[in-house]
């Protein structure tokens, strides 16, 4: 411990974890001190180098609030959220895929009756939403509870307008008996993550934009069902084939198709997985 | 970019840092990727361990202000801080051996003249330091300047003292024409890094003390030398073969000598290494 070196110094921080008591911790905090280190040999970071990564963690730290994940933002577009979604969210074959959480979620979003209007003053083209929710052997799935939560028109999330105090663009709602749903919302558009912040600063010092394709999220719950975290992605969105977090899944991809109105209308069944009886 | 899994959606995200203009930033990302995901497949990161990640970084990025740097005593105590300067700093058989920086430097700390008190106030035994500015052929480097700061006898560095106005412990000099400098402070003491916060929180979940064995900061710098940041630590003291941000070297383990008076002296030469002429 006197003289520790660029050789030797993994191993005893690693040793410095010999006690932990909790032993998923303990393997957690040797690997990340393993791949941590690993990274700066391999790059052989420089101390301005350092010291920038220390500078642009405290920036992502301070533009956190209620309102705004800038930590969530960076896994995202580092490909970390969709890595643990992809490891952690394998179905069977005929399940509705999951993908990203995003930073967008509110928890104690407004409950809607069946037929609502979700958007409750948000700008954009109306649609009506419509489904099911079904088990993998095709039967309804009861009164699943559905949380649903997407952008404006200006592709904007209710918790990006600043001073807004009503929930707009989201709510939650319960499948009927026969396992269907339905809601008024407006149509999605691909939008910009938050780019005025550090990621953004990361996203273009790398050559990268920071737009996805348009898209409504839903969690949709049932008991005895594994939770589903998901979205619907539009048809023939821009960004399907360069979303800045990695997140479309073909099977996800649908039509949102015109009415005579010049409404829409989007129709999408959910897949729930069903989890093993205790 | 519609299907990615776990298997190759490392090599999507690799990909899209391809238009990175700076080749060094490029690479850096690359391999943060590389390794950042490597980790997560390792450990099989579940979905409720990686939110524990995001709310960790939140929480050491709101309790990071102009006196507090949590991320800094993350790196240091995850060994990162010190792999990366025995990375950068290697330095000829017979120079002072650098240590890390650690989180509590000031910039613009008060200049003083030699011989003057620079604890100004702060709680302690007297002690007078004194030693030379040395190259590496043994002559003395004139007028070098040093910045010093360390804790005071209840382990607080003055930033860590609320509401206190003035600098103490810490301070400014210049060494003479003849590399010699002295200054009077108080004797440095073993102290706790600042563990009420996040990083407090992980040692002692992995049953780590936070506590550094005694020790006084300097920052060392002479025209046409490597700058120098090290530390002088106290022959003796407790916490020597386990200090929680691994920052020990032998050769700056030091007797800090006590006087007749009850005070203490500590003689301490800094051997700078050239850099080589432009």
């Amino acid at each position: 411990m006197r003289n520790l070196n660029q050789d030797n110094i993994t191993q005893a921080v690693i040793a410095s974890f010999a006690e932990t008591e909790n032993p998923r911790l303990k393997e957690i905090m040797i690997s990340l001190v393993q791949h941590l280190h690993a990274f700066a040999r391999d790059v052989k970071l420089t101390e301005g180098e350092w010291f920038q990564g220390i500078e642009f963690l405290t920036r992502c730290g301070h533009i956190t609030d209620e309102r705004r994940q800038e930590f969530i933002l960076l896994s995202d577009v580092l490909g970390l959220s969709m890595l643990t979604v992809a490891m952690n969210q394998q179905r069977p074959k005929g399940c509705t895929e999951a993908t990203v959480f995003g930073p967008f979620h509110v928890k104690d979003a407004p409950h809607y009756e069946l037929g609502a209007d979700i958007a409750n003053g948000a700008k954009g083209t109306p649609c009506l939403v419509r489904g099911r929710v079904l088990s993998a052997d095709g039967k309804a799935i009861p009164h699943a509870h559905l949380d649903v939560w997407q952008s404006d028109e200006d592709g904007l999330y209710d918790v990006q307008h600043e001073g807004l105090a009503q929930a707009q663009a989201r709510g939650t709602l319960n499948a009927d008996a026969l396992g269907q749903y339905h809601f008024r919302s407006i149509v999605a558009v691909p939008y910009a993550i938050p780019h005025d912040g550090p990621v953004g600063a990361m996203l273009q010092a790398t050559g990268r934009h920071p737009w996805r394709p348009a898209h409504l999220h839903f969690k949709v719950e049932a008991p005895g069902y594994q939770p589903l975290i998901t979205h619907v992605f539009r048809n023939q969105s821009e960004y399907l084939d360069s979303d800045a977090v990695f997140g479309v899944r073909q099977s996800l991809i649908c039509d949102w198709v015109a009415q005579a109105d010049g409404s829409y209308l989007l129709e999408y069944d959910f897949v729930l997985n069903p989890v093993a009886q205790g």
